[in-house]
């Protein structure tokens, strides 16, 4: 690569970075690369720093000594979150989307890219300490946002599904009771897809009574996996005991109600997680 | 936002403009967010346009006029795209993806958010001049490519699936013939997840015969759907007529042999594709 001078490299790094999130990457790279001095690659690296930081892409951590360099990490600015929250539950409260049953429609919202991108990066914000190596989410709607939140936190994902298919290899399945219907169902994971013992962040696009989620916990166990954290996008009141307790919701469906075709929608726990990672 | 120097726009515009792809962003956007005049945040556009093309990021459009702006449409080097097909052909020759009946596992591959997200780049450079408005997959693994390619272009993604869920509200089936294993089978999609008119873009992992792929362009017709490009992750060798004829595959497997567990993978048509695409 040719030579570059400050404004192309500015323009070049800031996507290089923004390309390998938590990616620890050496000084000595960016130098070989533009051949520049590293007190230049320095200097390039406070700008972007300070831009990243007060335009709410994320921090740059700088990292010292031989095995040192920095790693971009994507954050979310808390103003932008509760924007995007806000937005989220006004949504939720059309009632049009009110399907009999009292479900709601949610592929409008699931269905765009962009828009899972920006939870992702907010869930990634929140578990961005928590040495995530790997995502779990279930097919099918749970996937969308395991991708995101996997590509924010640049780990892989691994799909628990709720069929067999023979090209998976051998699988591990269990049995659970859906919390809400309480229904006995299974699902099943496939052997490969998960290395033992990974570090797991759960992932989901609704929870009502915690039934799939607390099955996929149950499952994580015969992978002798930890699960670090619990991500939904929406939750619901449960019908009874809720059988999971510890998780991050964007937001949080508080009434669905089918004779006046009223839905109430208030923001989950998000923002409080989000300040509580920050303090820590 | 506060004023900012040359060196602080440079970071702030690459990051606005890598975040959305294939949008026409106005030249009084950029000046007002900066309080910049005109000319400097033309010189600015300068730089990061030759940097994006130099460096295979992409290509930076200026379009004239009172409606017109600055649209970043990604786009990927022939020769980082050549790599990336070998080195998948390579991965994809490994004995140990072999399951029984001959199918290879491929959840490693597809698993990886950061891999999804360079073939998705790859399908929207070759897709980025078709006035794509939605993409429309299968679930379950097709999914993650289509959002890969839904983030790059900048357009939702419909999901069809084999079984029928509750919280889609009203949908669409089709039955059809599964092109190699000849049963009859049924695909769905929400009626509400597509408006009616799309230009569509098909995605799918994998199509050997193509009996899939051709569900869907059928399931679309329903829709009044007009297909204006199929693009498949990998291709295999189908057993007697293929079903499709005009797509872009990035593999295809040219073998697979049970007995000596020898695989044997050429790349796609992607690169000729692109070739042609760059011609046009």
């Amino acid at each position: 690569m040719k030579k570059l001078k400050r404004s192309g490299r500015l323009v070049d790094m800031t996507n290089f970075l923004l390309q390998h999130p938590h990616e620890l990457i050496s000084l000595g790279y960016f130098t070989e690369r533009y051949e520049s001095a590293k007190s230049s690659v320095s200097e390039d690296l406070t700008i972007i720093k300070e831009i990243f930081e007060t335009q709410g892409v994320g921090a740059l951590r700088t990292v010292a000594g031989a095995s040192g360099g920095v790693q971009y990490v994507p954050k979310v600015e808390k103003s932008t979150a509760e924007l995007f929250v806000d937005g989220l539950c006004e949504k939720l409260e059309n009632k049009e989307r009110l399907l009999p049953g009292g479900y709601l429609y949610m592929m409008d919202i699931l269905g765009r890219p962009r828009t899972m991108n920006e939870v992702g990066k907010m869930f990634a914000s929140v578990f961005a300490d928590r040495q995530i190596d790997a995502i779990v989410t279930v097919a099918m709607k749970g996937i969308p946002l395991g991708y995101a939140i996997g590509t924010y936190l640049d780990v892989p994902v691994s799909i628990v599904r709720r069929d067999h298919r023979v090209t998976e290899g051998s699988t591990v399945s269990i049995n659970y009771v859906s919390g809400s219907s309480r229904r006995i169902q299974t699902m099943s994971l496939a052997r490969r897809s998960l290395p033992e013992g990974s570090n797991v962040l759960v992932v989901d696009d609704f929870m009502k009574a915690g039934g799939t989620v607390s099955g996929m916990i149950e499952l994580l166990q015969e992978f002798r996996a930890n699960v670090a954290g619990i991500g939904v996008l929406v939750e619901a009141e449960g019908a009874g005991e809720r059988l999971v307790d510890d998780y991050v919701s964007i937001a949080r469906v508080e009434e669905v109600n089918e004779k006046t075709k009223n839905i109430r929608v208030v923001p989950g726990n998000f923002l409080t997680k989000l300040e509580k990672e920050r303090s820590r």
